[in-house]
């Protein structure tokens, strides 16, 4: 009777966290175990960047990709494995103003965003569905890199999960799903608190999923503080949540998080308090109406 | 105690209209006739780009914005100018997709940005509060540089007519508010129905109104065939109402406007049929909080 | 292209109106003819209640609803009529407060309540959908009653018009729905800013929407001045609009309406103006699935 | 730096329950009893019916109201007494159709609705804003009464917590604050997911919190299952919980609350894993503006 939520494990992203709270991990081995033991406490997926091990600063490197998929793979962990293609979009242009000193080689093509997502053959890829501030920053999607990384996925029967931050870019999805770019039933991550998008509120969530299309299936997370209301919010409005060090650092106020493991158990716990199930992978594929691998 | 709706005319803008309608005035001579006009029927702002008179393409030359300035000083018209900053912004990338090809230096400063406002000194200008894709191309608007036209505007003594097009628009705009980069009451504009931008909605209307400063004034406008029913979604929700050739080239389905007066009037009619008045310039001043010139 | 709107024309209601605008029509006579100059105004629905020629009160005498029917009918008006069943329903205490000395004989029984439409057989009646206050009174609506004159509707093959003045009577008409006592789709009329009601704002409007069955069809009337801004309203959001002497009898601030048909026919102006077509009655009748009598 | 949460214990209700879950308190030991223990548990608010303790149905007999009282007071809790004042305010019809056969003597005037807390002088007590059904009855709350109670709370130095059940009561209350019958910042209880009311969805909670007075406080329950995801709701949404046995006879899908502690527990499980502190009853005195007695 009662509905499952499927939890999303965001293992470490791409932001300047590792010093911040050592258990943001960093080399393909910390990644792997990470995502694992999230997978253990209840995440059906995983949503995973890489990191250089000397830096510990984000990159999109097929070959650290592929050791941590290997990794994840060898351990018997049935997770639904979601790579990041967001590497190579930010433009690091930090409280410069414009004019003259950048250049857009900085940014890559989709086919290198892609690369280690056709290299790994996944089951699932985000695509971040527009262009805006993420901060000082601008993370770059213009509409025909963001089609042809829909195309991509597409050929190489990868499922998107459609990454959004404001409305226009929900308005932008469904013109790529009109255009079968996107087969539907789709998937949104509603991404929610970023500083350049739209609040982790109730009032956005409301407003926001009143604009998919009625038959996706859908996800929210809130930055920081706003991680854990929201995983609340979603189990309310019959979506799906995400937690993980990518997005927030601590585990209540004031208290950093041990580790991924202990963020997704919370949202566990938060799920089973409002009255839903934690999905399995299996359970996270039939809701997802993905075939597995 | 009916209540007055002020009218803002955007004249021309800054898109590939000409050819499209022939009431799109092109030279200063026509920009400045057809803003005389739409204030006669009832605009107290007009908002104003210039276009190239050889090619009718939009530039953001100040020599141009200074003789469309002075036509409509020299008229006698007392409506509230306001000039965009928009010009330079646009990083026209078309279908392409990114990687190697696409300078930076196609995207001017701020200062560049300002120049014909700093020049020319009217009340108002528009500053588009972030970067976002519109259409297949990229409306450059870091925060360093917003944050600095919103500091030129008020070293100027020009007020900021802030333009968002989604929510996490107006979350920077609370901060550039916050900062003392903009002083309060704040006037926002909604663009709204946008390629790229939240779309032209009873729903996004009130979400978006529940976002902004309890102390703000604001307007919205539709781009194309939302344009009218978006001045009545302004009346209603307590906002002012923005129309003109730069958002739509038609006064009726099938039907191409004759002059942006005969749009002006229509939205007039709009506002008085649903009980409200149409603002003055002089009223507007006194709705704005700003003082006259 | 155009989407056309349904306009009802509530001619002279149950309110203590005729005193205040000599339009509002009394006898049987006087109902039919400003019924019937609405309808050739543009209401495709006529909306009637009937008084005490006399008195000028309201009342449920089945001889006067069918004088009215037959003078409407006999004059070749092809609108749909759609009779009130709502007299005898509510319950008159003032500013008494309760205890002891009001009988609940004072309200009608569902059958007393349906005995014109049984007899006069229109295409549409209104059933209220639940119990509230109306000003001082109570509108008695109690769930058997409203079940019970939904059946008679059902067994009389005259469609009824779903009223809700709160979200909580959209939860009831559902469950009618589901229970098939009212067959679907639906049509909704939201009754705002009656005192004791929900108000007419854009934020119900979005509110109520939400809640309707996605198969229904709805319109919405604002009480006195909000008259035609939601008509307006009603246009942008995809609903049907009603305008008349029962909700309001102002044509604008501080003039009287001088007939329905004049009302009827500035609604007409502000669908028009917003880019719809107004209805006929043949259309109506195709956008709300009636078969035609 | 984390925000308080007030819990509100609904003890024991009016509803035909007692058969149903055996921790449903009947006698007034057992309701004093219950009371003190979901304080212990974090309730700094009781809200208190009486049953007879021969039959276990609800009652408005003052001296049941006082042995509860005393015995509350007795026992050195300091938690908030909240009496009903909704008892014999229900018309019990059933599935009854109208007509002839009901007595308005079945509804107690405001006086006797009010006499035990004139007897008790509680901090604070409910004034259900308006009539409705609820399922097959019809809970009488006229303009009338429901003014002459808020005189009467007045008189007696009771703060009122207003019971909303839609939005056509908010803007009766907004009414009565105007009117200075109510004394503002007032605080709301939202009751969701009644039969006959406004359902318990974050689209209810976003659209009614945007219709309360600024100054305001509020709390929300959701009726049945709807009740812990609703507790999440209002700390997300900035508003206080409501639980208790009044609401739910669950704890989770399929096992019976075997306390009121045991969801006041619960609650405040939620409360502190979403970030917010469950308030005392000396930290709710100051967030509501009361006085300690
Ligand atoms: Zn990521
Ligand atoms: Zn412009
Ligand atoms: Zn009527
Ligand atoms: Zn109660």
């Amino acid at each position: 009777m009662s509905k499952s939520t499927i939890i999303t494990c965001a293992v470490t992203g791409a932001g300047d966290t590792p010093g911040k709270n050592p258990a943001v991990p960093v080399t393909p081995e910390e990644i792997a175990t990470s995502s694992i033991d999230a997978a253990k406490a209840g995440a059906a997926i995983l949503h995973i960047h890489v990191r250089d091990p000397e830096t510990g600063r984000a990159t999109g490197d097929p070959a650290l990709f592929r050791e941590v998929v290997e990794r994840i793979r060898d351990s018997g962990c049935d997770a639904i494995l979601n790579l990041t293609t967001g590497e190579g979009g930010m433009l690091e242009i930090g409280v410069r103003t414009f004019g003259g000193n950048i250049l857009a080689e900085e940014v890559s093509t989709p086919e290198q965003r892609f690369a280690h997502v056709a290299d790994t053959q996944p089951e699932m890829c985000t695509i971040d569905m527009g262009t805006m501030n993420v901060g000082h920053n601008i993370f770059v999607n213009t509409t025909a890199d963001v089609t042809r990384l829909a195309e991509l996925s597409l050929e190489a029967g990868v499922m998107p999960e459609l990454e959004v931050f404001d409305a226009g870019q929900i308005q932008f999805s469904k013109e790529l799903l009109a255009a079968g770019k996107v087969k539907g039933p789709a998937f949104f991550q509603l991404c929610l608190g970023v500083p350049g998008g739209s609040p982790a509120t109730a009032e956005t969530l409301v407003y926001m999923k009143s604009l998919l299309p009625p038959d996706s299936e859908w996800a929210a997370f809130g930055l920081g503080p706003q991680q854990f209301p929201m995983v609340a919010q979603c189990v309310i409005s019959g979506g799906h949540a995400r937690v993980g060090l990518e997005d927030n650092l601590y585990l209540e106020s004031g208290k950093l998080a041990p580790s991924n493991a202990a963020m997704v158990e919370k949202a566990g716990q938060i799920i089973t308090l409002l009255g839903n199930n934690v999905a399995s992978p299996e359970e996270a594929r039939a809701i997802l109406s993905m075939t597995a691998v």
